[in-house]
Order: structure tokens, then C-alpha cells, then sequence
């Protein structure tokens, strides 16, 4: 199945975190726009998160260590490892996760 | 972990088409350069795929259907589904795979 990502609706999940979502029987993929400064709070999932740097800088914590992301980056974030992060700039960022993130659907 | 893409040894999977791999304990990210006119014949396999154009053209043909793929958009080809394809253009796309290609790892 073919998707446009400008044609697919955006959600703001957090607050400055815009996301457009495609899932599969076993993948959720989020494209988000971030805007610069907003911060999702330290968190963790059974999912296996696997972070495609596009646009910007990010700030990722992954178990207490901080990790200044730019593009050509790829942070791969195994399953109930905690992690937050902070945009530094506006940041495009495609996340994949595995299993699907039931929560995403909307 | 993180993965600096320019870092990650390439490998000539099909003749035209040099990936860079990184593998998850579910998925298996494929960050391909394909040269202009590289063809992929006709396969399928159990794994999900999902084709994220970056940068070109991509014929992709799932299930006899051809689909001219250009970046912005995201094909979703399902377990077991029948594709090929030919890069019109130089293109460089991501193809994320659920459950992990084993033949990918080099």
C-alpha cells in the first residue's frame, strides 16, 4: 500500500510533537516535526525503538547518558530501556517501533 | 546504541543496489544507494517491508501492480507479497524489515 505522508493527518501527541503514523501487522512507523525546545519526559515501553535522525539536533537520555543527535544518526533503543529527550532545533525525526504501538493508533 | 551511518561498512547486495544494515532483535533497517537503472527480479518473503523513499525514482511492482514511488512516500509490502523493482533514477531508499533478515547480516 502506497502512503503520501503530506496526505496522512497529523496528531500532536506531546506537546510540540506532531506525528504522522503508518503501521503495519508489526511496525509502527511516526514521522514527526518537533518543534525546537519541547521535551518528552523520561519513559519506557516493551517496544524496540529505533531513531531515525532526519532534520535538527536532539537531546536523547538513554539510561541516564545523553546523546546529542544529528542527522545520519541512527539510536537504536532496545525494549523497557527508559529514555527522554529535548529538541535542541526544530527537529524531523522518524521513529520505528516493534511491536505496533496500539497506543498511536487514533 | 548509536549508529553513525557513514560509519557503517557497505555491502553490494544485487548488483547496483550498496546497503548499509543495522539490525534489532525485531527489525533490520537497509540504507540503500542504488545506481540508476539497478534492477531487484521478483521475490517475497515472510519478513513485512516498508520502503521509505528519501531521494529518486523507484518502480516497485507488488502482486503485478506497478507503482512509481518518489520521496515522501512510503510503500508498505506485506509478509509473503510477490515485488520487484528498477530505480529510475539514482535513488536512496530505507527498507525496514519485521522479523530480522538473517541474510543480511554479513
Amino acid at each position: 500500500m502506497n502512503h503520501l505522508l503530506e496526505k496522512i493527518a497529523t496528531k500532536e501527541v506531546f506537546p510540540g510533537f506532531v506525528g504522522r503514523f503508518i503501521h503495519t501487522q508489526t511496525m509502527t512507523f511516526a514521522f514527526w516535526d518537533i518543534k525546537q525546545g519541547s521535551m518528552v519526559p523520561e519513559h519506557s515501553h516493551l517496544h524496540e525503538q529505533v531513531v531515525n535522525m532526519q532534520e535538527g539536533e536532539f537531546e536523547l537520555i538513554v539510561d541516564g547518558q545523553p546523546h546529542l543527535l544529528q542527522p545520519g544518526m541512527v539510536f537504536t533503543i532496545p525494549s523497557h530501556v527508559k529514555h527522554s529527550g529535548r529538541a535542541i532545533t526544530p527537529c524531523k525525526i522518524l521513529d520505528v517501533f516493534s511491536p505496533v504501538r496500539e497506543d498511536y493508533k487514533f
